[in-house]
């Protein structure tokens, strides 16, 4: 068993990108610069968004951070979309998600311009996506794509299943996975609520992709020996030992799993810091994009 | 064994659309208006287009058919397909795919107007689909979703494979059945020529969706007893017993597979009438959303 370190792997795109913007500074490049916005105080979403801002840091991009309190309404947060959308400083920009109830996500994700939706999450770049045109993929899919392939995973002709159909991880990567590309070209199962003989069909899987958000949903008797593991899932659950009374869990039963797999991810230190790693790539892009 | 006849479902769906139509212009309701832009004189284009003008003239809707010679510029096309956006009288327009080698498709589809695409292939009106939104659907897999659903033919916790993941039928087909919704919330596994164990994979589905293009490609040995068997395939093969030297033959051995299903569909009579069925609902559709 080989553990998939995705933080490590996040951390050699980020020495990558540095140099990339290293060179284009010294030839007087602009700097790409990404912002952020989150609204309120939930504990996930901030830890999500000051590590965004970190790997900013650290790659040598521009940083912007605009918080609002959990009142704000969705008109003033309408026009700080519209205003970044215009803004020639800003390449990207990302709003953390969840939004409050009283804001409609939708029509915030619809009001991003496509050209600087660096998450992916917008229509016109999924169904590029969709068509094998250029666009921001969707962060946490091309995420572990890049995982797999830095990791000399061999994805073609494999019998996938991704369980759980969402729109920002699994129904994405369930189409990047069956398309003709590098990594790609795999025959995908998609795995949801309504399915029947779940483990039956997890079992045959030469790749699983677990993204259902239950914790240790996937257990050792539905893993085949030899089968690549990667596991979206981070479900906070209580735990006394930790000093903030709460781990992150995974939707794999790592313990009982990982000795049957050829590769892993764990949770954490898998998938997230892949996520980021993409947001940064797709930042750079839209940089290049835009400056052509 | 029952035939899924999607001549008759057509027809169906036109009186209705004919009766829809009818009510609304004696309320002073504006006629729906499709254009159809054809380039060259491949005899299959030809058909199909002229099929499309023919319902329209059945259900009561205007129709216009624009054709040009192969010669015809990418440039001298593309302007018609922007003035083809700002008509006000044109509710929606498809240009007939293949177009000629000297012309970018891509570039034409790309350029119309998601809110004239009635045909479904804008990557905006895909995206929109993968999210659920209201948009025009792909008309080809829309009409085999109508036709399984106006026949009864359950799909929620169904395993189906689909053979073939071409962009305008295999690929979007596989997500809109997936989906959270009626029909759909199946579990589906795409099919292509990279897949292994093709055979075991298809002999366990409960639908079986063929667009692969390989005439005769699903044999009676890939087909479960029971099973719905969709057949997309439309390829001329030579026949001398036709007075026009050829025949339509689907993915599906109809033949030997026939007996073995609950449900299959003929080819011709089959998937083809449900995809203009479909173009005729999207742009009935259409000249509401323009008129709201």
């Amino acid at each position: 068993m080989q553990l998939l370190d995705g933080k490590a792997t996040a951390q050699a795109i980020k020495d990558e990108l540095k140099q990339a913007v290293d060179n284009r500074k010294s030839k007087g490049s602009k700097t790409p610069h990404l912002a952020a916005v989150l609204v309120g105080n939930d504990g996930g979403s901030l830890t999500y968004v000051n590590a965004k801002v970190k790997a900013c840091e650290q790659i040598g991009f521009h940083s912007s951070l605009i918080r609002y309190d959990d009142s704000v309404s969705e008109k003033e947060l309408l026009a700080k979309v519209i205003e970044l959308n215009n803004d020639e400083e800003i390449d990207g920009f990302i709003v953390q998600l969840p939004l409050p109830d009283h804001i409609d996500e939708l029509k915030i994700t619809m009001a991003i311009d496509p050209i600087k939706d660096v998450d992916g999450f917008h229509p016109q770049n999924l169904g590029k996506m969709m068509l094998n045109l250029p666009s921001f993929l969707p962060a946490t899919p091309a995420g572990i794509l890049e995982l797999m392939k830095r990791n000399g995973i061999e994805t073609s002709g494999k019998d996938c299943v991704v369980i759980g159909r969402s729109n920002i991880v699994g129904m994405p990567i369930s189409i990047m996975l069956a398309k003709k590309n590098d990594p790609g070209n795999c025959t995908v199962t998609l795995i949801h609520s309504r399915t029947k003989n779940i483990k039956e069909k997890v079992l045959k899987a030469d790749i699983i992709i677990a993204a259902i958000g239950q914790p240790g949903f996937v257990t050792a008797d539905m893993v085949k020996d030899g089968a690549v593991v990667i596991d979206v899932g981070t479900t906070r659950v209580e735990d006394a030992s930790k000093k903030n009374g709460w781990a992150l869990k995974g939707d794999v039963d790592f313990e009982n799993v990982a000795p049957k797999c050829s590769f892993i991810t764990p949770v954490p230190g898998g998938v997230g810091p892949m996520t980021i790693a993409s947001l940064m790539i797709n930042t750079l892009q839209s940089m290049e994009l835009r400056n052509k």
